[in-house]
């Protein structure tokens, strides 16, 4: 309840604000019914956290996403840990993403699962082991090798997918340590949403971000 | 893609103003995306096609039913012909809907199910047998018997339920007839939204709703 | 792994002399692959886990009706808790269970699921609250309320339906109560299974089901 | 029904008899509740057609591996086109299946997802384009090159991966097509089950393969 309604629009305020004056990219995934007041009422890219692989026509009750596209988002979440779903409909998905040219990040559990979504082509992929997810405890600091071990077969498989590190990032330290390991940036949920200051813990994530990248 | 962004906003203006009119309730059930932008835009009751019973939290690529009450819905959509869902998931959903104080449709196909759906009590049930659904053959022209059956299967184990016909409704008669048969309304897709001239259609079936209530 | 194979056979056997000394009926619904070897060694009725709605043809993975019957087996559960299901499948399937001559066990697990289900007919329900399996806390002790009303609202709906208690029952005592609160009968799983003495157990839950009858 | 109970064994005695005389393995995939029978019947390799990534415990309804591999059985098929899966679960299956000694046989839709399953390190992909399932039009005659350029895609990933082609294969010459496109063999399902001489179009079909691989 901290990033639906005015408090979506509210945190995409202080999310675009951070990322213009660090220069990097911070994107935001809100409620499916929160996509287009956030996308209208900031500059920041929007990101649905789902869509069906459904064209428009018998589709009531799924996210089409033509409909998610003319909401003003740029990309979809596809196979969150919460919303798992079929290896055919991840492929499905990343193309309906794609026809309406929107980024698909597919999320995947394990080194193996990442390395099999790499071969359906998405633009990014967030690994995130689920018995990491939501504990507080980064995967760059509890299974460091896992990160790089995963990049590495994602990118044998295909080079061309961006990668996110996904679970347990809560503090400036984890996003340094898992950009040191080989990911391009990470996927944030709990611990910004529910952080008591979110601007200065952003802020502060950008900054150790900068410092790792260089 | 006739429902979605702009457009559902003009068809909800249509629809309020035909209701207006006529003196009766017509609610309409766009995309998720859409549900804010309708709300605020028109005074016309908004249902969502479908929630999830899943409390915020570890709830990513779900519809939340505080994320559809916040949007300015007044009821959701459950279990429709192309969402159908597990049982236990009505009764939860149906009790989520009464706790964020939305209006709980639940759909259902076969005057069993209708009875069994009866038994969870939700505000309204549609009947809508797939066999029509899409048809432009009405339900209650095809197997009006089915109707006045499900009618009183459903009233037997709760009486409190109010009921729709739900399947291949396209005309004004197909509307006097559902009324006649015992139902209190309809349920409306591609008909209306791909009329030539929506208002025109909305308010002939609203005429013979009137006339075969009296 | 104490009810597959051999052992179910074993088990089976078990249950088929209780049942025989006791003048009662006790079922067995053990692994799909042992149900044909378990019908073929013993005399005891035999039960599915589970069958899919769907008919021979495009059913790869699935389990027939069809083959459940020509296994042996005289009946199937449907809706388990480990195996929920869609409640049009579930209308479906005690369908199809009646055409294949299948005795339809459904479980549920409200008072509202449970008369939802006495809408679809079937020949048995039983209920089986979440909070309580695998517990060895029994329904009927922890809220012997709930039997009472749940067997209430079933026989509102439909008065011919027969109804086990499912949760939690793993002592004599368990049984005896559970046929005090108006049920027919119990659903056991692992209290019987992992029991040193299943021999033992039974007869004494036999004996009390007998005394709580008269 | 021309493969269940009794029939399954003939059937597969048939299989085992082709397979001795040519000298060519052909497993079979009965019904789960006929696994246990055909296994000890006759010497045939048997397979089932799907198991749950489930342990014992909280299982009811669902394929255990471990009850699988107690019937006899020496392998099992996933994600077939009548039954597919989440991606995780394919992981969890193919681990599981390699624990219980079993062999993993995954079915792909596309060429995309034949290079996924393939980087989940299964024994053997069958490679089956919905389009043209049952159809009686093999893949292999229809899009030659899509068999080739899968069979590509598939050893980019994973070298060791055994490849069957598995759509529309019905008569022998289907057969040696899709060994000279670079397959191993066939997965046959209508075409022979319902051929009224299973034994002789068997025999062609194993003459024709022979044929092809020298």
């Amino acid at each position: 309840m901290e990033a639906t309604g005015k408090k979506a629009v509210e945190l995409a305020k202080i999310v675009e604000a951070v990322a213009r004056e660090r220069g990097i990219t911070i994107a935001v995934a809100p409620q499916f019914t929160d996509l287009k007041t956030v996308s209208e009422a900031t500059g920041v890219p929007v990101f649905s956290q789902h869509i069906d692989p459904i064209r428009p026509g018998a589709s009531t009750g799924h996210i089409l996403p033509e409909a998610v596209k003319a909401s003003g988002a740029v990309g979809t979440i596809l196979n969150h840990s919460e919303r798992r779903i079929k290896i055919s409909e991840i492929e499905e998905s990343v193309e309906m993403a794609k026809t309406s040219d929107l980024i698909a990040l597919v999320c995947a559990n394990t080194a193996g699962v990442s390395a099999a979504v790499a071969a359906l082509d998405p633009h990014m992929i967030a690994v995130e082991p689920p018995e990491l997810i939501g504990t507080g405890v980064a995967v760059s600091k509890a299974k460091p090798e896992l990160i790089t071990y995963t990049v590495k077969r994602i990118h044998t498989v295909n080079p061309h997918v961006r990668i996110l590190c996904g679970a347990g990032v809560s503090t400036p330290e984890d996003v340094a340590k898992a950009i040191q390991l080989g990911t391009e940036g990470v996927l944030l949920a709990s611990s910004v949403v529910k952080s008591k200051d979110p601007r200065k813990l952003l802020s502060e994530m950008a900054d150790a971000a900068l410092e790792a990248t260089h």
